[in-house]
């Protein structure tokens, strides 16, 4: 139970424009801002940007149900293959991408790491710290310039933003082209710096920007379009191949399939349909082939300097992993600590944020000159502390040489309780805690994953060094023990995170324990703040839809938080007052209402969208006498036309030239309007309303009057937008004079 | 993408009591049954028995708006605090069920062996085989007799019963204590008799029974109560208690705890919040703690004849897991034929089970007689077929005696290429898969997953054992293999069962292979037929909400499929309008319309549900004038008043006895109205509706005139029931006099 502790910036209210000029006041002490409901914006790699909601209702129109999906079943198995296909290649490349990130981080940290070994072998340890500085300060240089310079939004995890876009809002800019490249590039670059982050988090955010840009049929900006993939017209397919995505991208980060699909369920998706679960394992378990067949081809010596192991090793073999009853007390303590320090980690890194806002907001000479500093201070500890404790020579009867010696790799020893002294542990921990902290928010792609993963088993080892002989479990158990309490103090997810590393320490034998250690460090962590992506996205400024109510909430209606008349269209409307309604206002949806003589009576006929008018509009759509048109409307369109325009790509009123004569016709609007729009009675409860925004993944809300307009009482209409939400509500827009006409 | 075949029974519509005598014949074309709402009926267990929607949606009206769960902290702690006691509770629970009835099978089904072996080994033959089947009989006999007399309800899997509740609908004696104790008694007994049944279905539903008991605070009827549990007094808390029982019952089965989480996940539950994931994680957690150390206790040797490995095992370690790209065709095989034999699978089965149903409804004796049929020509089977074929003498060098000397337990060797003949395997997977199909319909306890993992097993070895030497795959692997594919083909789970599968042989090497399988097997038998569980509850009669809807309801309105006038409650209404409503039709909602002199004008308020209704009737909270009450109308009531009563224990109207008198006093119903209700225009497509019931989990959905009741119009409400669904619509019942007067 996530409390929020800021209720002052719950409730943003929007006023539209008000065309009887008539503002009711009745509900001005819950206005917080009168900004115009499309200037929602976000920071974004500390740009400021605006955000849009998508559109994850289907929307039901007459035209729509012309439309192919509801024909032949030639088309429908079209698209179902296509569904199929592109998860395919979003596997394929999500398996290819995880895998060149981390061959290049291999080869480019190896080479860095051998001629440094090599210039110590001869002694030269000035010149060895020359070249380390050196290589390190390039490699950060060049991510941080290409992040600052080329797109901006590729700073960070990335894990947030994919997670506000499977909420419902779209940053532009997220999933471009540029921020694909720079991504990959500055990622590769800062990881090989020897910087302290990972690269779970923008592989997370690479592959979910492969599955964005796949979907949308590439970049026309680049000319890199395919017209056989445009195939997702709406946001809510696009949602599901982006869930994909982000479960490819963590499959392919720690080569954990499973772990994939539960982090896209526990962590990113907001919503989820049951089909999504057997999508979502195809993709990973394509990434785990592709993989598989990679590191086959790799084994054979062909890839350079590549490792066996990836970065994460746990020293965990089925041999020493007993464990009894007795135990349960020190891993539950191990909990509890890593449950504290998750949080205060969660803490530190908020604050840390906030100032490296300010000082990325100032410029990117800024910007870049931070991401130096905090490479310098890395790179001065990596090769300093060394010195302060002794070392330790390398055991003759290893079964391969010892890396030190002129090579690049990792170290393999079985029973490391002895290995590490406790001060080294010590050191390696605080080290690590809050490089991790300051590392983070520089601009360039950083992952948290791993910096947590190393500080956690640090501790965890730390602890058992501690615990000596009170304890027959097995030091590298602890080191994952430790990882494990510390993922949960600060990540807060459980089953994806047991699952996750179960699969990277390949034994099922460590499960109780890893559960036990998740849950106690996820409650304890949880009385104290929000999980880490949660405050990054709360910093960043994307509205974030909870999927539960706050108490209040219960206590107001959605009249009590709407405002200000709204503009609505009638059902025949002259092209005239479109134009003037879409140019003044931002809205997204409007009502359309229906009324003599075209009808009996006066009433709301249904919802349309912005961008579906401003398809007639562009179409020219026209008519010259306002009379209802029949199916003649759909033989000019076809459903490209109304397909969804990619992330941050929308059609704008500005853009569409219409001739005085053109502004004295009519549109139909009815073959375009959802009729069957969700719906809710004035008097529902602010909480059920935003139950229903979250479970049917709506943007707009109609709100309809209960008095229905009887015994001369004007009827009224109101509408409620997801667009202008802010932190937590939904905002409400409410007009008396929706149905004008009715009460003259 | 699942189509449905039976479009004939799709839509059943409902007519209600038509008080103006007015019956609308515009939708008659669409009804196909006239029977009462509350005469919904299922086949369970063979017996026809009625069936209730249960009330997903918070009930918002006045009185909720005062309960303690708004008010105090403490109040709040206190049920945060119980719910995940009774998930503790549960999880421990299930693990000691679990753990029993593992031990009393291995318990009763060793000693059987060991004296059938011995007097084998005595070369008695004719008395071994006497014994043997004279044991099978007496244990089949007490199954099935338990089940015939006792509890009808707890014949076969209970899955489909499981997952029909947690979709909404409650079966009466699903969730009782005699479902329980004969479901765990009678699955012992008919496991222990060599039938081909497994425990794994049964334990689920022991599990969820469990939990269904804890959350209504034990059972009256056999005075074990416990008011300090009865915390939960909605579906809602229930519903999640029992979810966590089905992962809890499905993790115990099998050891594996993120399987169960997944099948709870993936096949039970069709409304998931990711608060539920914690929670289930948590239960089955302590599940698997609980089995570890009573396995520890038991490997001591205090539990008589306790194998170590219980009823599966593979023979698969991580020394021969070796594959490569080039075994990927015959993998793909392997899981096309599974596919293909899935399917027919559960379409011979469907067919069986409809033989069964004719013969289980003929009476007690039928039933009985049936299942010692089947049991007698399983003991033949058995005693018979290792006769026709040769044995091979126990090797000298295994590591433990071999289990057939005078001993029970599991006989386990490595490496076992060789050891089983091509013939005897085909015998063997023949046998199992239609005693498999044949065992499961009879009056008994019985599983579905133990029967099918072994005759995919066994498929998959004898695939193993043709390809010989054109594949380097070791034959242990095709067995796992063969079981996953074969699950894939009958169950269609993906996720859950490729976790449950690698828990099972703790061997996470296998996973990109064990996924491949399970995609290919399920898509091939997606083609031909439904999940073997959709199966079963189809011919069971239990309405199941599917999540996606078919595309003809696009071209319908919820307004196309209403019927018959509604009736509708003032809101201050006379107590005998109100009884004789309750009386004379079986719904369970009702919109209250609200007009003068009370009100302005007429519009609707919200809707009541009937059991709230029956508590003010009980409670006999009358006014002898027509005014509102304010707050007062809550002091005689507390909210444990309004907590939903146990499964298939509602209050009944007949019950309550009112006077003369008070018939003709009042009740205020506004503040046990819920005023947010849930509404729907009522041109609202009947797939947009059908999301809705599915997406919200409602019961009720009020259906809203457009019209507005202008220029003379009759005003008119229509309210949508979840109640009298069938396979796939929810029927919506439509009344144009519900706000009566109007027109007047």
């Amino acid at each position: 139970m996530e409390g929020d502790e800021e209720p002052q910036h719950l409730l943003m209210i929007e006023p539209l424009i008000d065309r009887d000029q008539r503002m009711s006041s009745e509900s001005a002490l819950l206005r917080r801002s009168s900004i115009n409901s499309t200037s929602q914006v976000a920071l974004v790699g500390a740009k400021v940007c605006p955000i849009e909601s998508l559109d994850y209702e289907i929307i039901e129109n007459d035209f729509f149900k012309q439309d192919w999906r509801n024909g032949e079943k030639v088309e429908i198995f079209k698209y179902i293959f296509m569904k199929w296909t592109l998860c395919f290649l979003v596997g394929v490349m999500g398996g290819l991408v995880g895998f060149f990130i981390n061959l290049a981080v291999e080869n480019v940290a190896g080479t860095k790491f051998v001629i440094t070994s090599n210039l110590m072998l001869d002694r030269k340890f000035m010149h060895a710290f020359g070249s380390f500085a050196a290589i390190n300060l390039g490699l950060t240089l060049f991510s941080a310039i290409i992040t600052a310079f080329i797109s901006p939004a590729a700073a960070g995890s990335g894990i947030p933003e994919v997670k506000a876009y499977l909420n419902g809002v779209d940053a532009p800019g997220i999933f471009s082209v540029r921020t694909l490249v720079v991504k990959i590039l500055g990622n590769i670059s800062v990881v090989s710096a020897s910087l302290y982050v990972g690269k779970a988090g923008p592989m997370v955010h690479t592959v979910s920007c492969i599955a964005a840009l796949l979907s949308q049929g590439g970049s026309k900006k680049y000319r890199l379009t395919w017209r056989w993939l445009r195939f997702f017209k709406n946001d809510r397919d696009r949602r599901d191949l982006i869930t994909c995505g982000s479960a490819a991208g963590l499959a392919a980060a720690f080569r954990a399939p499973v772990g994939g699909v539960l982090f896209a369920l526990e962590e990113m998706a907001s919503w989820w349909r049951s089909a999504l679960l057997w999508r979502t394992f195809f993709t990973t378990a394509v990434v785990a082939v592709i993989l598989r067949g990679l590191i086959d081809v790799c084994n054979s010596g062909k890839c350079g300097l590549f490792g066996k192991g990836g970065l994460i090793m746990f020293d965990v073999t089925s041999t020493n992993t007993s464990y009894h009853v007795a135990d349960v007390p020190i891993v539950l303590l191990l909990g509890f600590i890593g449950g504290l320090l998750g949080s205060l980690y969660n803490s530190l890194l908020d604050k840390t944020l906030r100032v490296y806002n300010y000082i990325n907001n100032k410029g990117r000479a800024q910007k870049i000159i931070l991401a130096c500093t905090i490479c310098v201070v890395t790179t001065f500890l990596l090769f300093g502390l060394p010195w302060v404790s002794k070392c330790k020579p390398c055991p003759a009867d290893a079964s391969e040489a010892c890396p030190t010696i002129g090579r690049s790799g990792n170290y393999k020893n079985k029973n490391t309780d002895a290995e590490f002294q406790p001060t080294s542990l010590l050191i390696f921990f605080v080290t690590n805690y809050f490089l991790g902290i300051l590392s983070y928010g520089i601009a360039a792609p950083t992952g948290l994953f791993v910096p947590i993963i190393l500080t956690g088993a640090s501790y965890g080892r730390f602890i058992g060094r501690l615990s000596g002989s009170r304890t027959s479990l097995n030091h590298g158990l602890f080191a994952v023990l430790g990882a494990a309490s510390f993922l949960g103090g600060t990540m807060r997810m459980t089953v994806s995170l047991c699952v996750v590393l179960l699969e990277i320490t390949n034994n099922l034998l460590l499960l109780p324990l890893v559960m036990l250690v998740l849950l106690v460090s996820k409650t304890v962590a949880d009385m104290f703040n929000n999980n880490i992506y949660d405050i990054i996205m709360k910093l960043k400024g994307f509205p974030y839809l909870e999927a539960h109510a706050e108490p209040y909430m219960r206590q107001l209606t959605v009249s009590d938080v709407v405002k200000g008349p709204l503009q609505s269209f009638d059902g025949i409307e002259k092209v005239q007052n479109i134009v003037h309604v879409l140019k003044t206002t931002g809205h997204n949806g409007f009502p359309v209402i229906d009324g003599p003589p075209f009808s009996d009576y006066r009433a709301w006929f249904g919802l349309i969208l912005r961008e579906h008018i401003l398809v007639l509009l562009r179409k020219k759509n026209f008519l010259s006498v306002p009379q209802p048109t029949g199916t003649d409307a759909f033989k000019q369109l076809s459903s490209d036309d109304f397909a969804k325009k990619g992330s941050g790509k929308a059609d704008k009123i500005e853009d569409i030239e219409i001739t005085e004569e053109e502004m004295e016709m009519f549109i139909d609007l009815h073959p375009f309007t959802n009729a069957s729009p969700y719906t809710a009675g004035e008097t529902m409860s602010l909480a059920k309303a935003l139950l229903m925004f979250r479970e049917a993944g709506l943007r707009h809300l109609l709100v309809v009057p209960k008095d229905s307009g009887l015994k001369g009482k004007p009827c009224s209409l109101c509408i409620a937008l997801r667009v202008p939400l802010t932190v937590h509500v939904a905002a409400v827009t409410y007009a008396e004079a929706a149905c004008r006409g009715n009460s003259n």
